[in-house]
């Protein structure tokens, strides 16, 4: 593995620093070859450090901002009130090339405004997007986007999403032939509104994408498609009413536990295994989002992230600052925009 | 209960007409009032009522349709090509006042079609809505509109979907006040797209909603609101999107359970509790939807429903003709037009 810096916000989430320097310690050994600039408030992070005996790492640096992004924050105020937090200085540390990605648990709508204003989009690309893996009934994962950085798209747009999204799978995922799909409320071509039918159009024409047509909500995490793409507001409810349905069911798995004494012995057997299909039912809260798009890695944790969600955020951002997927994001959307005149 | 006629697609869903039969039978038990027209191929339906012995049930009517709606036919072909379909007799039935309501599986798009061009709409009302009662954390349901029945909406749709998912909550479900939700990106007023908004606004200025603001997908089943409202596109996104996280968890359960002997022994205990969670975790197949907004009841059983699933979608159109929803639906609608001049 080659060298490789990532910044980490520690100050964002729900949880505090505690849970990012948990994941940096686990990450330290897992990446043995990176080296990681820890930013926030310092007077914070260093007995956190102490404690863990990573204040004298040779692969840590520690960098002090005075400022902190709530979450509650509204993204335009933190933007222009808080140019020396924690989310932006690590963002800085990607424009300026001082690290190859960064990683925050923060506030969604501040690090995409702060994103965008400090890393800018690529050349060509319209718009970035916030992509998550989701898991498929085979183990696998595909990629879902747009989660919600976009509200409203056009089909040149959605479109560019399935061209980026396309390019992750690939080098991220290591698919050769990613299968591009567009999320719609029926297969048919007649279903759906005229972006949807119109980003249909576009995807078919393009030699440079593997598109499958329309998928439904329910084949969602069918292994159908490796790459599923809608607008941000209908992904991002997607997602979320998952976790609604997730939450909801696991609370009545439990109640029917707990309403039997034989149930609630064996759980004791049967918990870890069970658990292990809730981490992995919530994909959001489990893995980081990209926002791609962008000239530089930046991955969103779940604000409600555990240590072990944070680490799998570092890890999605080594895998794409190793693959670079900001250049091949930028190399395919140009070759598309040729083909296109 | 007052004497009332249902009039049932029998040859719709994918089941075929045996299911219809068997939830039937277990109808004329529940309701001991109600007269049921059973519509469809007679050669094909007659053999299997006799099977039951309910070929001379007095409450029985055997009404012949020489067409039958096939699952993949599309809605405008089967408007002009299938006008002695079941479907359509179900329909008209209605129209007529010969049934109070009708219930059919077959193909969703279809009866949509021939539904509105049956039945029209209720004065004022701009269009029909989709509508299906979802689970909540509490044991209780809320309903969620529109499910598909209109793939883009204008803020007067959406508005009048929550009048009209009101008035249902009220007279079906028996909540006073119910709370009227927008579902959305985010709570916060910024968020999401200008229709959305515009909504909002519609809604907050009438005193004859509840209107509690957005929510997201993740309070879907939270209990925070008795009616959610949304396009169709959006909302048969949602639902099915959980339908198909249902099932990957399930399967996963499954896999981890038959993992193990021990779990495998277990859950031959455990198995009915479970299968009890099962059901209630796919509300569209296990409840009817109600096609709302029309001079009549309106209620389409899941395709894949089975019987018991289908005498949920009887009950439920039991309820709503008793109740009168149509006329309920006008009167408030009216009600919110002069409110508004």
């Amino acid at each position: 593995m080659a060298a490789l810096t990532l910044a980490l916000d520690a100050m964002g989430g729900d949880h505090g620093p505690s849970i990012v320097i948990a994941a940096l310690k686990s990450a330290l050994s897992e990446f043995a070859e990176v080296h990681f600039i820890v930013v926030g408030d310092e007077a914070e992070l260093l007995p956190l450090l102490q404690q863990q005996q990573l204040d004298t790492h040779p692969r840590i640096t520690l960098k002090h901002a005075s400022q902190t992004v709530a979450m509650t924050d509204k993204p335009g105020y933190s933007l222009r009130a808080k140019p020396d937090s924690s989310m932006r200085i690590a963002l800085d540390l990607v424009a300026s090339g001082d690290a190859a990605a960064c990683v925050s648990a923060g506030n969604t709508g501040a690090l995409m405004t702060k994103a965008y204003f400090a890393l800018k989009t690529l050349p060509g690309v319209l718009r970035p997007a916030l992509m998550s893996a989701i898991p498929q009934a085979s183990g696998k994962s595909s990629f879902l986007l747009d989660l919600g950085a976009n509200p409203v798209c056009d089909s040149d747009t959605l479109f560019q999403f399935g061209v980026m999204g396309s390019q992750a799978a690939r080098h991220v995922l290591h698919i050769e032939q990613p299968r591009v799909a567009l999320l719609n409320m029926g297969e048919e071509d007649i279903k759906g509104n005229d972006v949807v039918k119109a980003t249909a159009q576009l995807l078919l024409n393009s030699p440079s994408v593997n598109y499958i047509g329309f998928i439904e909500g329910d084949d969602l995490f069918a292994d159908k498609a490796d790459v599923i793409v809608c607008d941000g507001f209908v992904g991002n409810i997607a997602l979320k009413s998952c976790e609604g349905l997730a939450d909801l069911l696991l609370n009545n798995i439990r109640a029917n536990i707990n309403a039997h004494w034989m149930t609630r012995w064996f759980v004791k057997l049967f918990y870890s295994r069970l658990q292990r299909s809730w981490d992995w039912l919530k994909p959001d809260h489990y893995n980081g989002a990209s926002l791609i798009g962008l000239r530089g890695v930046v991955i969103k944790s779940h604000g409600d992230a555990n240590a072990k969600a944070f680490l799998s955020a570092i890890a999605q951002a080594v895998e794409e600052a190793q693959q670079d997927l900001p250049t091949r994001i930028r190399d395919q959307v140009e070759h598309v925009l040729l083909e296109q005149e």
